[in-house]
């Protein structure tokens, strides 16, 4: 997906908001804060939202000198998730159509968001608004019928604590799934301890695709990473940045996510907080 | 007041809804938002908000060829106001305290603000709230008495349709009064035909400053105003723009205004919507 010129203004706050979280002073804020405005002024025409939040992180990373600013945050949101776990897997259980209930789910599980906002509605009552209300986008019919041809699923993971949500579904889908996380921290984008600690590698494969983009951009993907991507007869994107950065990368490709910021509910002409199951279109 | 980290984000919002307020293309919006981010970069350590606003708008309306992108607006707040004008000046009649009531009045119209939003809240709303709420900074007991004393008052205006409830404040006020507007168009700020349009011209002396900045910058007006300024024995500035550029400019300055941005907040340690008559500190 393309940077719009209203993503500008989202990254400078996003900037500032990130650099505090990071516990810079003022100074350091304001050099990172330079930086920022630096990079912003050269964007490459082909640049997604991942690819900026990337450079955006990678400088607050380095002036804070902190390789991991939201390692407490993420541990803070996967035990906050783990409380649901139960109720979460007896919903699923109840429910006359387990695997629907759990794709809602692993999309409420979305609103874990740090890079949109440091707080997030209530998430059981999120989960309640999910599970009631209509798609926006639906291609759940499509992904149930690839689900079913496929010898296994490749899962590319977003934020550390929809994690859980991610483990219910693939709990649910009764195949081999491979789950792949961020190679390197970025923003409280899950890597490899964050899906450990929601037991992800107790029931799927996890794997990490070498990267620090805040979504999944491939020419900066390792080899494993890349091959697992174009063999997998299946692949859920979940979130906005897997969206922004997969959103055309053909059509075994779908993308679970919530809308939480204006430019994707332009994008898609669907309203905020509208829960999307989309295919992804041809290259 | 100084430029905080937080005025960054704002002033990139700023940028693009001014930018296509003024009509401009995605290409030409873009552009402006290319040279507002290299403006951003290389901030004078002494700049104040205003100082900012001033060339963010200059690269608007060059970038734009419309050298007074809010004129139809600022036409429109002005009829909007003008029609609230004989309730207004009703209410100040029928009050114990006239004068009391036509600063509270002039305070609301200050809710009129297109930089902060392009939407404000009902007007008439606005008036019932500020009359019932508490000063958060009350210093009307100091402009009394300075106001007593004064052989007259000049009186620096801010957007227009606020215009308007400065002028029922004005002929509250008993006393002569001068009244300065922009001496060029910036942003919704009052410039002459707009204070015109509100009758100013029928209740005071009219002169503009000279400059087009947001606020009031000495250094930037033009000598005959400075000379006003330094000849008036009490001084009331209205807005958000004065208050940032005259904070601290000597005692006999009078900052009336609403809080309608965090950092003002802060600033302030007074909540958003925030009501202030304050004395400015010593220079």
């Amino acid at each position: 997906m393309e940077f719009y010129l209203d993503c500008y203004a989202c990254f400078v706050r996003q900037t500032i908001n990130a650099a505090r979280h990071a516990g810079c002073d003022d100074p350091v804020q304001h050099k990172i804060m330079i930086k920022v405005l630096e990079l912003l002024q050269n964007l490459d025409p082909e640049t997604t939202p991942p690819h900026v939040a990337k450079a955006v992180h990678g400088i607050i990373r380095e002036y804070s000198n902190n390789p991991d600013p939201y390692k407490e945050a993420k541990a803070r949101c996967t035990r906050a998730a783990m409380e649901l776990y139960d109720d979460l897997k007896a919903m699923v259980a109840a429910s006359d159509d387990p695997l629907g209930t759990a794709l809602r789910l692993a999309i409420a599980g979305n609103i874990i968001d740090l890079g949109v906002s440091d707080e997030h509605e209530d998430l059981w009552h999120t989960v309640d608004r999910v599970l009631a209300q209509d798609y926006a986008v639906d291609d759940e019919g499509l992904l149930r019928r690839e689900m079913e041809k496929a010898d296994h699923i490749l899962y590319l993971g977003d934020n550390a604590g929809e994690t859980v949500f991610d483990r219910v579904l693939i709990e649910t889908m009764e195949k081999p799934v491979v789950y792949a996380v961020r190679g390197r921290p970025v923003l409280n984008d899950a890597i490899m301890e964050d899906a450990i600690a929601a037991g992800l590698d107790k029931v799927a494969t996890l794997i990490d695709n070498g990267a620090d983009a805040p979504g999944t951009i491939l020419s900066l993907c390792k080899p494993e990473f890349v091959e697992a991507f174009n063999e997998a007869p299946v692949i859920i994107a979940k979130g906005q940045g897997n969206y922004e950065t997969l959103n055309n990368a053909g059509p075994k490709v779908f993308c679970l996510l919530q809308i939480k910021c204006p430019v994707i509910e332009r994008d898609m002409g669907a309203p905020m907080g509208g829960i999307i199951l989309r295919q992804s279109t041809a290259l």
